[in-house]
């Protein structure tokens, strides 16, 4: 008994997610099927990027997780399915797994040409139903990857901001999401609590930090210093509450990465900044 | 292992949604129970009927689909369950089964007053969780139709509009359902695409084209004209994305219906027109 | 096969809920996970706890019953998992159980503290992935209550409102719950239907009732008054049609409470009122 993940922009309105449920049941009917969000903003590809890096790590390495945001439906834009030792993806091929196959290697990727996958009519307009939800019902089902398709290479993928040390020794990073609440999601992570002490576990390698491995000890988690727009945060607290109502703070997000949050309000607004605005950090004294 | 699905206008806040499943759950453990919607608009019985249509047919033959969309729990309507060929519907019989039972054939039909299968308390207000979610678990465990109440005939049913053919040989319909982003959905169905050719297959006769057959027959998209609301549309396109933004076209929504869209916009409010409007197909040279 | 329930206020956009359907399916691979809501308001523990009350009753006695309503997350505010002969309630210890367990006595609590049965890593602003979701799996799988943690005592409980004989012989309450239509939910419950008849059976014993058993004989719903805020309304009505557009009325809701109503408008909106004012309600005669 497998699962299928579902992220889309449908909304819940239409009833389209719970196609996507009833034609995956008709060709897996002992799989779950968990829905991670269909409240993608419409065409958000980055907003389901990102989505999908937080939550892939907490299912079974056997999911497989079907992800459809697609503006491109109908046009040539490749179908792909992509296995990795942590799940397989099945996606448009427009940058929505950039941000997980920049942690997880690619062991095989499919273009999805093979119709005897995918339903006996295929329409111009809902692939996700037509499409995806068969292919990944299928691979739920124990489908062999390479049957899907032909072997597909140079994947469409979009920069992964990182985190790189600066001059002067400050680590960079950006901002790679901002949530509902208009916190502000940066690249810096992973960030690990040991009682009061942080230590930076980089999901990609630190450019500039080869080998000294400088930013991996542990630092009072106090003598943080965060730099963004302009502005300068003392210390990363441990949660939201931990500062005054609309004081500007640094913390430790669930997904691991160092976030910027206004208490009580939204930080995106205050600053006025989203998406691709640097961030900095510094320890005093190193 | 069955499916029941359930389509309502609960909303997703309150938990009535869960609730029924729990009760499904209770009767029935080990069917999958898929949300269609529970975002259909408060007491909406043609948009609610409209979703089923478009959704049953991408679900096993023995699925149960249960519906609450009911105005008139309390009073005197009846609640009925019917068998057909695709799938049980169990639902308050107020014409919501209307575009499904247009299509599917009638095998049998009872009125749910066999009180055996419904909750022991059965409130006023909450038919869903006390007669419907029940009913349907019994049935997906594989109890008869015909323990559920006595046969039930003459159930209410709205016109489902139907295409046919008008006085100089075009193909007519009507606007049935307008969807979130304001795309009008016609009765003009079913259009299936061979390449840049579309071939109508009707799901009701057409009248007025009995043995003709004149409109089975393929014609290339580029010489369709669509007329609505005193406008005409040249060509049927194969997506949304194929007409500058700001534009109306006509295109072949997933349902397999002629829609109308505006490109990037709502043609609802373009065009000011809802459910109810005439539509008319004419094909250059035919 | 059990079944884990989940109620929070983390909405339906980010994939938080789907993240605990992922960890507890990790855990306990073929439990059922129903979502009772996620659109519970931001931080309203006592909504939550409503929501909770009217829905446990529908659910097998062996469920799980997981609420992530956290203000205090990160704080030193316990988390907990009570057993009662009607389900396993895993929560934060902030008051979000106070109406189930005013109504099912507590075979046994303990505070979470085992960390064996949370996630290897726990965050610090996300413990409904981290602690809740994997304690609730366990438990479905049979892990031991006593095994989570030590024994709690002294949880935090708000005053469920009750019922009580009023000076002059009428019962009063109060409001509990203000629903989306801005219906008032009383703590006047259970009333329960025969024919045109009304029932009180008291979900606590009525204060000042002892032993008389004056309330717990049938009366005609016709003969009820009911005052709030001032206003007098005449009988119960069997549902919300059973009135004239824009009059107040009072009716049994689907939990069995005693509420107020306007027909086809908003109570709370109409009185100006909301959760904790008192209701009073009299037979004519009695």
């Amino acid at each position: 008994m497998g699962i299928v993940t579902l992220t889309t922009d449908f909304g819940l309105t239409d009833g389209y997610a719970g196609i996507m449920h009833g034609v995956i049941r008709g060709i897996c009917p002992d799989v779950a099927v968990v829905d991670l969000s269909h409240q993608v903003a419409p065409q958000d590809v980055r907003g389901a990027a990102y989505l999908l890096y937080a939550a892939y790590p907490y299912f079974p390495a056997d999911t497989v997780h079907c992800v459809v945001v697609d503006p491109g439906v109908g046009t040539s834009r490749r179908a792909i399915a992509v296995k990795t030792s942590q799940g397989y993806f099945v996606a448009p091929d427009n940058g929505v797994l950039s941000y997980v196959l920049a942690r997880e290697p690619v062991s095989a990727a499919v273009s999805l040409t093979n119709s005897r996958y995918h339903l006996s009519q295929v329409s111009r307009t809902f692939h996700g139903r037509d499409i995806f939800a068969p292919v990944a019902a299928y691979l739920a089902r124990g489908a062999p990857l390479t049957d899907l398709g032909e072997a597909a290479i140079q994947l469409v993928m979009f920069p992964a901001p990182g985190i790189s040390v600066r001059a002067g020794g400050a680590l960079g990073g950006q901002v790679i999401h901002v949530d509902r609440f208009g916190n502000l999601v940066t690249s810096v992570g992973q960030l690990l609590w040991t009682d009061d002490n942080l230590t930076v576990r980089p999901v990609l390698p630190i450019a500039g930090d080869e080998g000294s491995g400088r930013w991996l000890s542990p630092f009072p988690a106090t003598e943080a210093r965060v730099y963004v727009s302009g502005r300068r945060i003392e210390g990363i607290r441990p949660t939201y509450g931990d500062a005054p109502e609309g004081e500007l703070l640094a913390l430790v997000g669930s997904v691991g990465h160092l976030e910027i949050a206004v208490a009580g309000g939204s930080a995106a607004q205050s600053l006025g900044v989203g998406v691709g605005v640097e961030v900095t950090l510094e320890i005093k004294g190193r």
